[in-house]
Order: structure tokens, then C-alpha cells, then sequence
């Protein structure tokens, strides 16, 4: 690779073992390349620099925030330029317009603290808000717990400055609260996962912060009387700020992690918030009563928010006790909510026919669930049965209407599912839009499209 | 033109005087062409035969709803075919997926009103809710009174059905909650203005019902009293559902088209509404003290929803007594909300300097106006200086970091100043984009883009 431009020259991380760190992401058994140059921009002026050299040497350049991505879409590319906007980071907020206008290297749970100070918020909170940043979050279209009252991250996105191939700085969307001048290209970019361009400011639509949450834990014996709790909460005229499933996989993994407290034998839990404006604590009573109705055996309501934080400890160490029981396959796929008891059961069969262990716990509003099957990595039988659960979970999800990705993003894992939910006529024509903003491919080549 | 498929025979409005009916949407002065042909679909089939016939034979196709558009983005083209989805117009309410799956041609109002029995709604409320389409609506990515609390259009579509010229069938987005396979599209066709392609199908979402609305009117002395009104209510926790703004001219049109009770004399009004569930009444009263403190000279609260409804009337009135008043063009600037005040002020400054009439009024919590210049038609120098006019606001509105549409589309009547504010290389991408996905450019030619 020729030398990349002098500007960028303390941009440039040179100690290797440093560099190798920007090499992977969180994905599962990722690992970085022989060769790559990583490139810690400072601003939109670094950006434009790289992406003009990269079109100018046909260089391949992924772009890259807190590499949090679980599907490889961050993953450095052989002799390519990792292009990480960490340290494009400055925050503006209106509260009056009720914007903020932010860096995509801004930490999405720093923005939120910022935010605290105007009684303003921004809901997208991934479980990894602490480290993730915005311009992840945007790559991917990111959601999380939030997500059943709240959506995702392409419900805050107003507008965009993205950087393409060769160096052209464009805008998308607007500031205004309302704007229809010409095409929205914002929806496009948001979710691309770095094949389009390299985002570098966001405008963001703010809401008025809501109350501190209240929660609920309610506890099942059946995976049956836990789906009738999701459905009794489904009909509630307040909708749940947070509405979690542990199946009883799951707790059993949490409980051999650290003792949450959880029954032995559960046949699941369903964790409910609410942050509605002085009414949390009138909902979370209303829904432990729908929850106790639809058969719970045990329901505790957190009467404060440090109480209420205490309970959703379990549901935060589910990451944390997976990840420590050894190599696993970690699935996003989303099915609408009335479909999600049939998801989990058949994710368990899946389980059973191929030989494997798994959870099946997630975002039970949003009918997005995170499938979890466990394999032992020394055994080539036991990794091929993994790989083969992975697909059949895709066919379940397909089955039942779903969608193979909820909110992870399709990246290299997920990339040989495409056509088969898109159809090869939708491929072929999302191809030929990438190529219509980036013409050499030199944008996270090989990310999503297969 | 080559005769149609015989499959549409009866489907064409073949007698002339109906057929010219179609020949125009709603904005001032559109003339149907000589020479059009107009075909009502009945569903996805039909729109594919009129669009593989289009593309075949190079002929332009003009989409249409209910002909509520403002901007020309309706009106028949010369040997055209006007396509009209009214009649596509199947409703499908899923209560636990809160989605409602129609056709193009559902009525706004009608949709809302088959809402109701699942205490749920469609926010969008477009001042044409009455009669315009669903269809329409996504043309133009429409907003209406709610916006300050709810969004536009955009914000409820969750994925699409389009037929292409040439008769490809392809979806966007998606039914469930999440999903992120690929690029979402739909974003770039709400608001697209029947220039990609024509929608025969919506994934829409849904929201629980909120209680019915009730009213606060606030009268002002000044304009600079009416924005410290508007001020006060930006800063509430609750978000009133609707924030209207009628400025002192505008009060005098009302009134003399009937007496809807307003001071004659008065600088401004704010109608502001809830409908927050279980507390209307506590948010009215509050604005109404909010409005109080910052010098309303007369503020009434409307306490049961009948007698809210009453209040809202002579804001429902302004555009009836616009049009009352004769030949007039009206504008669709949006600009922060924090300028609101400096954009009314230059509406009036402008309207004098061109030796005009205006008036002012519209969605204050958006900071989205429709400014309304009233010109002598039969006078060549006040066609001209209202044209003048036109221009002058949009370019105000630019100076003060708004749009030159927030919600009526460009259409024809704004397209020539589509470049001055998206600038040349973006207006050149956009129409390379139009040609992806309609390259003979027989999708609504000129409209948009001069």
C-alpha cells in the first residue's frame, strides 16, 4: 500500500499489537488480518483524506467505532485501512429543537448522561450503550432494551453527513422537525453497516426524559403461561418501557454465573418496566397484576429505581454467564410477538435434533429474540452442528414471519441468509445501490452482500 | 397513444368530463392537459399492467390518490395515463402485531375511524384527513396538526409494497417490530412524490389510542407575546399533541368568513391541545397557566372533548376563509422552532415590500408555517410580485436554517427551487437515483426535479 497522505500521519496507529486490536470485532471467533493500516480520525476533514486516497489506490476500508459489532461487520480487511471514528466525538445539543448533532464516535450511554442536565433523552440504549457509540449504532440500526416503547435508532435519526468513496462529503435529512425537499437518502445509510459511506455527524431527535424506571419480575412455570404474560402485557393501553423473556435455559446459565435469585426449575421470567412520566410505579403494579392473571407463580415489583435496577441485575449478567460457559452461537433474529412462543420452542427442538445446548431469551415486546446455541469448539461435529442450528433458526424465524436480524446487522455471519430472504432480484438490485454511491467497492467490501 | 391491455378496459374513465376531474390535485390553478388517459386500479395486478404497458410504450405515468395535493405533484401530464389508487383500498388491523397492513387508496379518516374499536390509531392527520389517501400521503411524507407530538408519515411506515416502471414488483422493510436484512428503502419512497414508483401496499404502524383531545386558546396582543407563549409550551415535559399557530391576519380572514369569536385586534393565537391518557385535563390547565404567564390576554379552556372540538373550529376554518378570500399562494416553509418569530416577521415584511396581503398561520410546535400571499390574478404586476413573494419567503426561511417544504412536497411549484437548497451535486445524484429505479423516466417526469 503507498503511503497514506502526510496530514494523516499521527492518525496512524503504528504499535502492532496496539493496531491488532482494532483488527476484530466482537463477533464470535473473529480474527484480524495479516495486513492493515488503522487510521483514528479526528474529524470530518481525516476522513475525507482517507476516503479520497482509499478511492485513489482502490484501498478496501472499513469503517469503525467501539467494534462492539457481533457479525464481523467491523472486522479489519486484508491490506485494507481500518478507518475507526472514535475520536470524532463532539456533542451539540438544542433543547429547544430538542436535537443533539453529534460526532459518530460520541458513546451512546455518554450522550445520555449529557443529556440528563436538560431532561432530555435519547432511548437507543444497546446492551453495550456504555462502550458502543453512535456511529455503530447507525451502521447497524441498532436497538436494545428500549425498543418496545421507544423503536430503534432509525426512529431518532433526523439527518446525516456521510463521506463517500473518493472523498464527497453529502448530507442527508434535515435539522427541522418536518423537511421533504427531494429524496430522504437518511433511512439508506442508517443500518448500511459502513458499505455506503462513513457517517460523520448525526442529527438526533431527543425526547423529554421519562421517569426513572420501575420494575416488575415475574416467574413461570411453563414456557406456555410465560407467552400468555407477554400477551396480557401486549394488550396494556401503557406500553412497557422494557419487556425482557429469560427462558429457563437461561436461568439455569444466569444461576450457575452468580446467584440472581432466580427458582431452580423456572420455566421462564419475564423482566417489565415502565418510565412513564409519574405513573411507573400505578404500571408496574397493573402489569404484575396481568402478569400474577396470566399465571405467573411469583411477581415482585421494585417499589425505587435502585431497586428496580437490582432486579434487571439478572437480565444484564445473561451476557456475562453465556460467554462463560464457552464457544457459542449468538442469534438476532425477530418474528412478530404473537410468533414468539413457536420461536422458542423451535429453537429448542433445533437444539435437541442437532446435539446442541441453548437459551432462547431476548427482547420479548419487539418479538426479537437472541437464540444462543453452546458447542464444543475442539470437536469439528459439534462446530458443524452449531453452524447447521444457526440456519435452521433462519428457517424457523422465515417460517413463522420473521426476519433473520432484528437489530445485529447482517455482516459476514449472517451475509449467506441474505438472498434467501431478500429474494436474488432484491439483492441484485441492493448490490447495484452500492455501487451507485461506491462504484470502486471499496466500502466494507463483502459486509452484507456475500 | 397504443390501446391499453384489454385487462383495464373496464377500469378506464372514459367519459371526458369525469375523466378531466382527475386531470388535477388541489393546487392553485392546475390545468389538466389536453390529452390523458385515466385508469383506476383495483389492485396490485392492474397498477402492474399499467406500468409494463408505461415502460413499453414510453408513456408518462402520473400516480394519484384523492387529489389533495398542493403542489402539482398530481396533475395529469400531457399523453399520459393518470394512474388513481383509490380503489385500492384493503385494510387489514393486526391488534397484537399493532400494525394495519392497506392499499394505497384507504382514506386517512376512514383508517383512524376502523382504528377505534382496537383502541388503537394512525397518528398522521393531515388537514385533508377527511379525503385524502393513505397513498397520497406517502407520496408527500405528510404531516398534519400531531407532528409536534407524534411525527409525520415517515414514522409510521414500517416497510412497503412498489410496483416499478416496467412492472417489478418489490417490498421495503419489513412487518415486524425490528429488522435490518439489507438496506431499507422505504425511507427514500415516503415522500418521493410518485416519482420512483407506485406504492400498492403499507405496513403501518400503530400506537395505543390516546384519550380524546381537549383544548387550550390563548390570545396575545403582540406576535413577540404569541412566540413567548409558544417558548413557554416547548419547554413543557408533556408534549401538547397539537400547537397551532393563527397569527393576527389570519384572525381577521376567519372572522370575516363567519364568527368563530375571536377579538378582532388580537396579534396572535395559540391553539394547543392534549390528549394525554388520563390527563388532558391536568395538561391543558397547565398550559393554560404556562400561556397565562407569558401574556395571553385571554386564555379558555375547553373541559369535555365536544366543546374542545368547538375551539379548534376557526383554526379548521383558516383554510375555507382563505380561499374565500380569492386567488392566493400558499407556502410549506419549516424552520426551527426557535425562529418562528423571525419568520413570521418576514413573511409580513415581505408581503409589504411586494405591495401584498398575507397571513401567517400554521404548525407552531414544528416550527412548519404556511405563509399565504393574496394577489389580484387578473393584474400581471400582483401575479408577478406574489410569485416574488413565493420566492423571497423561501429564501428566508433558508436564512433562518429551515426547509422550503415541510410537508406539501416539491411538486411542481417548488421544484425550481429544489437546487438552491440541496445544491447542484445533490440534485444530480438524486435524479441518477430517480434513473436507478427509473430509467426511461416515465415516473411523474418533471415533477420534483424541473
Amino acid at each position: 500500500m503507498p503511503a497514506l497522505p502526510d496530514r494523516l500521519a499521527d492518525r496512524l496507529i503504528t504499535d502492532q499489537d496496539v493496531a491488532r486490536t482494532y483488527g476484530v470485532d466482537a463477533s464470535p471467533g473473529s480474527v484480524a488480518p495479516a495486513e492493515f493500516t488503522v487510521v483514528r480520525a479526528r474529524d470530518r476533514g481525516d476522513v475525507v483524506e482517507v476516503l479520497t486516497y482509499a478511492a485513489a489506490h482502490r484501498v478496501p476500508v472499513v469503517a469503525q467505532g467501539a467494534r462492539t459489532a457481533t457479525t464481523g461487520s467491523a472486522v479489519a480487511l486484508e491490506g485494507g485501512i481500518v478507518l475507526n471514528t472514535e475520536a470524532i466525538n463532539h456533542v451539540e445539543i438544542d433543547p429547544v429543537e430538542r436535537i443533539a448533532v453529534v460526532g459518530p464516535g460520541v458513546v451512546n450511554g455518554d450522550l445520555k448522561s449529557q443529556l440528563t442536565a436538560y431532561d432530555l433523552a435519547y432511548p437507543p440504549d444497546p446492551a453495550s450503550s456504555g462502550s458502543c457509540t453512535i456511529g455503530g449504532n447507525i451502521a447497524t440500526n441498532a436497538g436494545g432494551l428500549c425498543c418496545v416503547k421507544y423503536g430503534v435508532t432509525a426512529d431518532y435519526v433526523r439527518g446525516l453527513e456521510v463521506v463517500l468513496a473518493g472523498g464527497e462529503v453529502m448530507r442527508t435529512g434535515r435539522r427541522t422537525a418536518k423537511g421533504v425537499t427531494g429524496y430522504d437518502l437518511t433511512g439508506l445509510f442508517v443500518g448500511s453497516e459502513g458499505t455506503l459511506g462513513v457517517v460523520t455527524e448525526a442529527v438526533l431527535r431527543l425526547i423529554p426524559a421519562p421517569d426513572p424506571a420501575l420494575t416488575v419480575l415475574a416467574v413461570f412455570d411453563t414456557l406456555e403461561a410465560t407467552m400468555a404474560g407477554v400477551a396480557a402485557l401486549r394488550g396494556q393501553r401503557h406500553t412497557p418501557s422494557l419487556l425482557e423473556l429469560l427462558d429457563g435455559p437461561s436461568i439455569t446459565a444466569i444461576q450457575a454465573f452468580g446467584d440472581y435469585g432466580f427458582p431452580p426449575g423456572a420455566g421462564g421470567v419475564l423482566l417489565v418496566q415502565s418510565d412513564r412520566i409519574d405513573h411507573a410505579h400505578e404500571d408496574v403494579v397493573a402489569y404484575a397484576e396481568a402478569l400474577a392473571a396470566a399465571g405467573a407463580t411469583d411477581v415482585a415489583v421494585a417499589d425505587d429505581p435502585a431497586e428496580a435496577d437490582l432486579l434487571l441485575q439478572g437480565r444484564r449478567a445473561l451476557n456475562p454467564a453465556l460467554e462463560a460457559r464457552g464457544p457459542r452461537m449468538i442469534e438476532d433474529v425477530c418474528v412478530p410477538v404473537a410468533r414468539l412462543g413457536d420461536l422458542v420452542r423451535a429453537v429448542h427442538q433445533i437444539a435437541e435434533r442437532r446435539g446442541l445446548e441453548s437459551t432462547c431469551s431476548g427482547h420479548a415486546g419487539d418479538g426479537n429474540l437472541h437464540p444462543c446455541f453452546f458447542f464444543d469448539d475442539t470437536d469439528p461435529a459439534q462446530v458443524d452442528a452449531a453452524r447447521g442450528a444457526f440456519g435452521d433458526v433462519v428457517e424457523a424465524a422465515w417460517a413463522l414471519g420473521g426476519t433473520l436480524t432484528g437489530e445485529h446487522g447482517v455482516g459476514v455471519l449472517k451475509a449467506p441468509w441474505l438472498e434467501g430472504e431478500l429474494g436474488a432480484a432484491e439483492v441484485a438490485r441492493q448490490r447495484a445501490l452500492k455501487a451507485f454511491f461506491d462504484p470502486l467497492g471499496i466500502m466494507n467490501p463483502g459486509r452484507v452482500f456475500p
